[in-house]
């Protein structure tokens, strides 16, 4: 039996060794077989990173897939019961680096595409995929310079699927509507230095900042809402002291971290977080690292349109989640589009023997046509 | 114009590098000038330790002198105006490690000593001394031993001066009349490592700690007394997380000292912190370091003995302090000794260009020699 035409494709694809920020010419693979049915191809090369821009029609509504050819390292070789970059399926599973983030999901795009071209020559809108090699990285030139890109032309995305593996425990079973926003601050705790035995001649950073740590972390932020959990603070890291047990510390260094939900703005944060600094009276730094707007894709036509075709695939409607980490979803949001996650399950991503059955991706290629045809099939 | 007998002394040794726990036969050259004015000498080497253990006569009261024949390493040697271990009179300054802390106390003892037997052979009770090469280092094998061995055959000292540099500006400005004690805890917060996404799989234990440290860094735990300065509590080194800012970490470290007055004990303390850990409900482990229980000589005959003494020669009644680190006066203490310290002016010492006024050293000999006098002198 020959390999699926998702099947095929998603092992090309493997094979390449696409570490961050590397593409080994992945995107040509998929520009030759998008070309071929129409797509205009556009390479967006920023630095180190390797990005593609391709839409096939040019009105409105403009969908796009969104997705990365880059692959975080194998990890040790020999942990690997099957060399990370030689595709291979046992007992019908697919295994090797990318194979569920997110090869697979840009081979189902891709044969889902060609499917829906096929059947549906006269659809309406536009298709297009949104393609980078520095998702895994340090997102700098990747999806966020496509979009600044696509936005300086008025060139706006309305519905977008991003391929990243949202489902838990069977394809399909969740969808990703959203992703809270994460802030960091890093914050510096001025003291003067001395002896423990002369406490009156230095000033404890750490004493001082204790209650103000206390009262941040006992915080209420909001209650979240429908779709988001309460925004969270959490400190990840805290160091003072020179090692010695009779020296008072001059600094006191600590970096937290917010996930915050759709009730909160970072702007909104940052001044609570100064206010409470402020009232205790702390001699502080604060540096913050904007990581990424909250997004949300309240319920609606597109939202409808994803649930439907899960459903028709798996008899079972997805649950809709903004839990979990941030992705490139936060970037294309920013453009006022709508962003789903609909990808693979997510329980091998980044470790060693990463894998995802076959039977999986041929459903999750038969879901993106489906969507397709929901959202571009127009009233055929 | 030759030297001394007191500066010739402490050149002798300080021109023998012996840093911690060497003593270079520093204790043989003290020995041989006490031996050949009537001491007995012990050596007790515990270790890589040198201790001795003299004296002068079988009855009571028993006065000592203490101290130690080891210093700390001299640093860089090229900062040194002089070399470190070539005693150098610049000025009227000697200089050398050493000479402040505290050599030049040692060879004002011995002088002071071998006058007082000349002038009063008939003294009443006994002169000890009681040295060590183990003051600057982990005193493990040094003071702490001889002591236990002195009173597993109860041999008790009654009066102690030991001859640390206590002096602020000018020699006997100051006598310590006690010190804090010290009690060093190590506190580590146990939660749930996990991802800042995810809080409620994880369990921070900075935020758990935060209310407790702050209570404790506010806690009002005595009011010192009239020797005592107020019982101070400081933190000096904290530590959490794995350096990445998307991870809660799984465990706090804490260390924390304490000093403090006579009005409390170590194990009122203990008792103290640990019910604030428990009523915050922390999961932690909290491992104590017993640095020296706080000691006190209160106003009496010994204490106006030495406060005549350092009048007599300095035109000036010392001030009692007991503030600054310790000192192995908290060993001695044990035994029920009355013990002060006096020695030079302290300004230069564990730092590179050590020095002491040569007439210091001298003024420093005449006050211990009128303190024998004084206390041992007799009716004469
Ligand atoms: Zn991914
Ligand atoms: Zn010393």
């Amino acid at each position: 039996m020959s390999d699926s035409p998702v099947l095929h494709l998603a092992k090309d694809l493997i094979s390449r060794p696409s570490v961050t920020p590397e593409d080994c010419d992945c995107q040509k693979l998929m520009a030759d077989r998008l070309k071929a049915v129409g797509f205009n191809i556009e390479e967006m090369v920023f630095e180190d990173t390797t990005n593609m821009w391709a839409r096939k029609g040019d009105t409105g509504p403009l969908f796009c897939f969104a997705g990365h050819t880059d692959v975080v390292p194998p990890g040790p070789a020999e942990k690997w019961h099957t060399p990370p970059f030689e595709p291979t399926v046992i007992d019908g599973i697919l295994h090797g680096r990318g194979a569920a983030d997110m090869k697979g999901s840009l081979a189902a795009m891709v044969v889902a595409t060609e499917r829906f071209v096929a059947d549906y020559p006269n659809h309406i809108g536009s298709i297009s995929y949104l393609i980078t090699s520095d998702e895994e990285g340090p997102f700098i030139n990747g999806t966020t310079r496509v979009v600044d890109t696509l936005m300086a032309r008025n060139e706006l995305i309305d519905m977008c699927l991003v391929g990243e593996p949202s489902s838990t425990h069977h394809v399909g079973d969740v969808v990703k509507n959203g992703r809270r926003g994460s802030l960091t601050g890093d914050l510096t705790v001025k003291g003067v230095q001395g002896h423990v035995a002369y406490p009156h001649l230095a000033k404890n950073p750490i004493h001082d900042a204790a209650p103000a740590l206390a009262e941040l972390a006992a915080m209420h932020w909001d209650n979240g809402n429908q779709f988001f959990p309460p925004t969270s603070f959490q400190i990840a890291n805290i160091h003072a002291g020179t090692g010695a047990s009779n020296v008072i510390p001059g600094e006191l260094d600590v970096q937290f971290n917010f996930r915050y939900s759709t009730e909160l703005t970072d702007s909104e944060i940052v001044k609570r977080v100064h206010n409470i600094f402020d009232s205790h009276g702390l001699d502080y730094q604060l540096d913050w690292t904007y990581n990424g707007q909250p997004f949300l894709t309240e319920e609606g036509d597109f939202l409808s349109a994803v649930s439907n075709a899960v459903s028709k695939v798996t008899k079972k409607a997805p649950e809709l989640l903004t839990t979990g980490g941030t992705s490139d979803g936060r970037f294309i949001a920013k453009m006022g589009t709508q962003v789903v996650e609909l990808g693979p399950v997510n329980a091998t991503i980044h470790k060693v023997n990463e894998c995802v059955k076959v039977a999986d991706l041929e459903q999750l290629a038969d879901m993106y046509y489906e969507l397709l045809v929901n959202v571009l099939g127009g009233n055929e």
